[in-house]
């Protein structure tokens, strides 16, 4: 079993993988080969101590130079589910499975707003998982909303199941997709239904669908850690950045404002040592 | 009035200057100019995101590169005492006063441990501040504990005071001093009195005295800031960076571990953007 799982790597997460590396300990970095979308398009960055007025662009690449000549990279796979056992957890990635005795969610925050009814209807329909919930939708029919031009492979996935799909890309200049695919423009403004979700209205019109995907980036820790104690949009957490859940730390964005790198490189680090100190301990 | 005073120019008081002075709040900040000698003697820092293996001669230079970019000069003034009043701080340094509706402390940690005794002789003969306390001594027998070669000026100036100094330099290759200046070996183990300071037991021996000065380039909070909450040698303060006084927020090395540079960064950013809410609050 690994010692430590990282998810993310945005300036928390790449915090805590050089502080863990720094300190010897034994882990797994999930997270993208790109690092973050959010610091790339970044225009100037004013008040990062040690960097003096540079590009977003700038910044990522001094990150990636940093990890690679400390020999690290993230592992390029999307974490779907954090499942805290006795003294460890599991994370899945789709459908391969990892363990470790420590988590460190480093995820960031979508700042899009939810839609009405979204919360109602998870697992009743709503689904941020193309891989690992696709095949129920096989013929029938559904909605995507996509936030991100490089997730687009998934709604080709999805359109290659069913049998119509409702699009509402938030990102600019989608791809031609398959004929399956119907572009809505804007945000859906709410899913309706009884026991499962059945219907969406949008654009002033009601459309019948089976289910609804949301394809993010960075999904709620609260959807993507069974039980974890949320403060509203952000993961609580206390001074060494510990969440409700024994073993599980939290830092960067997610556990709320000020969204700024220093606070995430900051808390990833804290998070990293509290890491170290709860191995020690247990 | 000033809306914020910042004490101390490491990592923290950086970060909090940098940031106050992208959001254009207007603020008085007392540091060194050669900013943080701690970091300075850093030989090579490996986990701040963005500056890969870089020593701390480099980082210093980074970080006065950026502020002088950004307008940017710590005030050399030694803070010797901080005050809450019913909505602002008056801020004592020697013998100037000044004003703000916000402090942000970030004076780092003396890692020195305090002699037996310390605590209960302060005003009572034990004293952190040369220029505030020396003339109480004209003429008298002292002892003088210095941790730093920059403040051999202030022993200077008590031995053109007092009678008889004892001094216990706990730095490299001290100078030579004038000739009431007597050199010991190490810490002194206690002090001892009844009302006031009377003697100090060290090497040994019992050696009396009419007071003595703790010269160090920063001291405790709970001492400079009458009626802060302290946890143990720490500042207490929330996720917000606020302190046990309203206004008054702390940040780096002085509110807990890991003394690390990027903590330091990430709770001086928290700290600047709290008193900027506190500010737009009241």
């Amino acid at each position: 079993m690994t010692d430590v799982i990282i998810i993310g790597s945005g300036p928390a997460g790449i915090s805590a993988a050089l502080t863990l590396q720094a300190n010897n300990k034994n882990f797994i970095w999930f997270g993208k080969k790109e690092l973050s979308a959010k610091i790339r398009k970044a225009e100037k960055i004013h008040n990062y101590p040690g960097l003096s007025d540079v590009s977003g662009e700038d910044f990522c690449n001094m990150l990636r130079q940093q990890l690679s000549a400390a020999g690290l990279s993230p592992i390029e796979k999307t974490v779907t589910g954090v499942y805290a056992m006795d003294d460890s957890f599991s994370v899945l990635c789709n459908d391969e499975m990892f363990e470790s005795r420590i988590v460190i969610v480093a995820t960031g925050v979508e700042t899009l707003k939810t839609v009405e009814g979204e919360a109602d209807f998870i697992g009743r329909g709503v689904s941020y998982c193309a891989t690992c919930d696709g095949l129920l939708y096989r013929g029938k029919d559904i909605a995507i909303l996509c936030t991100a031009k490089d997730l687009e492979h998934e709604i080709d996935y999805l359109a290659s199941l069913a049998r119509t799909v409702h699009l509402f890309p938030l990102y600019p200049a989608p791809k031609q997709f398959a004929g399956n695919v119907i572009l809505h423009k804007g945000m859906p403004e709410r899913l309706l239904g009884s026991l499962r979700l059945e219907k969406l209205k949008a654009g002033g019109q009601e459309i019948p669908v089976d289910g609804m995907f949301f394809l993010k980036n960075s999904v709620s820790p609260s959807v993507l850690i069974g039980g974890i104690q949320m403060d509203g949009a952000h993961v609580h957490v206390d001074r060494s950045q510990a969440t409700s859940l024994s073993g599980c730390f939290a830092c960067g964005d997610c556990t709320g404002r000020p969204y700024q790198y220093a606070k995430a490189v900051g808390e990833g680090n804290v998070a990293a040592h509290s890491a170290i100190a709860f191995l020690a301990k247990h």
